[in-house]
């Protein structure tokens, strides 16, 4: 099997948070919604199903720590997030990844999906440091409970 | 707390397909997808966080379950899923529900996601008896198995 790297296209618009025990973690850089990427490092998966049974019990451990590092990032940033959308999608970019975002039912998609709405809104550089932070804090105390 | 039940807002345009360990599955009666949305048969969840690790671990399986269902329902239907596309949403419908639809390169939305996307294209009779058969062919299997 090849060597595990993050395919280019995911670290477009994304920078690296930390690597959790099966995923690397990608904060999005979208300063739209509070939104994390995790890719598991398993070379050449595409689907959830293509992942050990033991894999797919901590993915879905990983997406729980996902989707409150978004709700930390969103109440950082004053906009606490009102609902989880957790998803693996791929049809664009094939390798394994799934998507956890944040949403209000005042945000620019509400009430549907985020994919392929408008363009990304780069964060500002006080504001993306923010967004890290409060996401950090809640993913390193998870790589530890985990 | 509150006795389970499926919200009508789930069981409108779906049909109930079978019962899980975890979920009741229930087939999407919009032949543009082979579509299964899983609900889990805990009262009062809106997400996957609110689920116990136990039940989480199951979720996931249960995710690859219909995965393969749908896959099946392409299949017998002439039309092979290319993409699955596995997501817990919820923005409309607040009952923790787990969404799986095949995809192919052809269909009406790719590569977009298939939310909100013009309006469901009910099954004619026959083809959702194929629907259906090709769908429990899978998950009947998949419950003893798990």
């Amino acid at each position: 099997m090849d060597k595990f790297s993050i395919t280019p296209a995911l670290l477009r618009g994304a920078q690296p948070l930390v690597s959790l025990e099966l995923c690397e973690a990608l904060l999005q850089n979208d300063a739209r919604w509070p939104w994390i990427v995790l890719v598991p490092r398993r070379a050449g998966a595409k689907e959830i199903e293509h992942l050990s049974r033991a894999d797919r019990a901590r993915l879905i451990e990983e997406e729980v720590a996902a989707g409150a590092a978004v709700r930390a990032m969103g109440s950082a940033l004053g906009r606490a997030v009102e609902k989880l959308n957790i998803a693996a999608l791929g049809n664009v970019t094939p390798q394994l990844h799934i998507h956890a975002v944040g949403r209000r039912s005042d945000d620019e998609a509400w009430p549907g999906p985020v994919w392929g709405v408008g363009l990304a809104r780069a964060y500002e550089a006080q504001a993306l440091e923010i967004a890290k932070e409060a996401a950090l804090g809640v993913l390193n105390g998870w790589s530890v409970k985990g």
